[in-house]
């Protein structure tokens, strides 16, 4: 038995979409602009391994992870980028970092003195970026640090600062006032610390116009369609499909209830319900019960009743039974469900919708020889 | 460098506490039911092979699992085990349920036809359960299927039929009308069927009452210490920890805003906050956006603002310093935070948090000997 026979549900994942988003985004971000990839969280679920590889054949030089561990993944995969890793740098990990050449988004004053202290053990100057809180709260030097950071600049030495860094808070809506004063702190605070590259756009902050763009610009939930344009025609393209196999079809007659609560009540005099081999545990969210669609026989149909953890229903009494039988694969996520319409559905936003994607699914990775 | 050195959150698995609530389980069904244990979903994302191992080590025989290739992995792992496909029977690989002795669940007139030729085929009787659907509209032989099946029961020659199951669509609520419904009607079919032990509870079915928990019961959620009772005092165990560590802390001032959307603003004239290496990526989902709670230095403290992806903040400012530091482990899930407690904050149930845990954590089993 091959690994995929007894498989009810697949993910299409088409690198070649991938590579031409990328060039999308560089083509948007400009000449001045250098365009890294940010592939955490295993490519945001599509995985990382065949993502990377696919944006480095497409000319991406420079990955970002979060944890060093995804970056110890992506070394040998990608043996001459450069990689660097947001959640910076843990004692007790500096030989891991230089070993295998990972860079340390260095995120306080504390993880800059850890990497110096290394640096001088190793006798040699070591690559950093470091990372300036401008308004996330999150990770970052916050304000006290950076001004002590500008007072003893000294404080840098041992080390090659590749880049300066700030994360924007509020992207996504180009009238937010958080931007333009993200942008206004970043560019006072670099004027006053040694001279080095900059990168301050994520997906979103590409579109804020040229001047958030900077050096070095991170894209990542836009290279795998995510819309970076709030209210407007996204100019990405989708970039896999989920589907699921249809395990049983049954007419049921009015005042039949469906799945867990009895939630759903059949009120049309007859009606056709699909079972469908996918749930929660899949990554479908649960706050998609009797709000997901589904494409099926050139039809979209409704998700009826709660998602349980491995099926979902869906009403098909408008799809031709050719069309809608055992076997017969639908489409939950993808080219006629875009990602961020099944996260608005579901309460959630497209990047949770990607990182949520399951392990059974059987995955087949497209390119463009395919 | 060993894999989790670098890892910045782990998952803690009670084996024992998970072979206690089966033994609680089978208490409460009493000697003339036996308990079988749900290990479908990769065991609700704590880990098929070891938990159902454990399963077995505390008297389990028989396993139920949703796709064939679930029964697959586990069926090296579980030599002598009865293993039920709940899925059913799909077309094509009748020949792997038999070479590996899996038993299929069979859903239609369909899949009863698939066995039967498989068994003439074959020469010689297989195992078989037959599910009948009382009122889940999901899988099982419909109302009219079931009555061709009385009319017809040599439609069964050739399968030895193992079981005859039904499933509860609303056994969490004791007073759903639905429950005695669907026992009746399970209970008329039976009584026209050819002879079989029955197996109609889940883990809140147990505990409806002896009438609802006939030869066989199939326990799954209450094994992994979600409350089979609403609204009473959980009798399960609670059998996991979901941790991470602290990344930076830092102290703000009043109007700072935190995370994307920069939905949190600080109120008070100063705080400490606390970056934790979790996110929605880690299956920490997005609903609990300012609504979770985190266990850290003996205090409960509050989730504040968005979850992101790879990352939470949460609201220290009460806790001694010498708790909340870099590298401290913080717990968002587990003893303090019982899982159900944590779904009810992300607007969903603990299947949904036990199936969304993610692949970055280490994971940690526990059992009586350690």
């Amino acid at each position: 038995m091959s690994e995929t026979d007894g498989r009810v549900s697949r993910l299409t994942i088409d690198l070649a979409a991938i590579q031409r988003n990328y060039r999308r985004l560089q083509a948007e971000a400009g000449p001045a602009t250098e365009c890294a990839a940010v592939v955490k969280a295993d490519a945001y679920g599509l995985g990382a391994g065949p993502v990377a590889q696919a944006l480095a054949d497409a000319g991406a030089r420079r990955f970002f992870v979060a944890q060093v561990e995804e970056g110890l993944k992506l070394r040998p995969l990608l043996p001459k980028a450069e990689i660097f890793v947001l959640n910076g740098l843990q004692a007790g990990l500096e030989a891991h970092f230089h070993s295998e050449f990972l860079i340390p988004v260095l995120n306080s004053l504390g993880e800059i003195a850890l990497w110096t202290a290394h640096a001088r053990s190793v006798g040699r100057a070591l690559p950093a970026a470091v990372h300036l809180d401008t308004g996330m709260s999150r990770l970052g030097l916050p304000r006290g640090e950076v001004e002590t950071l500008i007072a003893e600049p000294q404080r840098l030495d041992g080390l090659h600062l590749e880049l300066l860094v700030s994360h924007l808070a509020c992207s996504d809506d180009p009238e937010h006032e958080a931007n333009l004063r993200q942008l206004r702190l970043f560019a006072e605070w670099r004027g006053k610390l040694p001279a080095a590259p900059a990168s301050f756009a994520n997906s979103c902050g590409i579109f804020l116009g040229p001047q958030y763009r900077f050096d070095l610009a991170r894209p990542g939930a836009a290279l795998y369609g995510i819309s970076p344009l709030r209210n407007r025609s996204n100019p990405m393209e989708q970039v896999f499909a989920a589907e699921a196999k249809i395990l049983q079809v049954r007419d049921v007659d009015r005042g039949t209830t469906v799945g867990y609560g009895a939630t759903h009540r059949i009120e049309s005099p007859a009606a056709r319900l699909a079972t469908v081999a996918l749930g929660y545990a899949d990554g479908y969210l649960r706050s998609l019960s009797g709000r997901g669609l589904a494409y099926v026989g050139g039809t979209l149909v409704r998700v009826v009743g709660r998602v349980s953890m491995d099926l979902i229903a869906i009403d098909v009494t408008d799809v031709p039974p050719e069309a809608a039988h055992p076997a017969a694969w639908v489409e939950l996520i993808g080219p006629h469900l875009p990602v961020d319409d099944v996260a608005e559905r579901a309460g959630t936003i497209g990047y949770e919708i990607l990182t949520s994607l399951g392990r059974r699914y059987s995955r087949h990775y497209v390119t463009a020889h395919d």
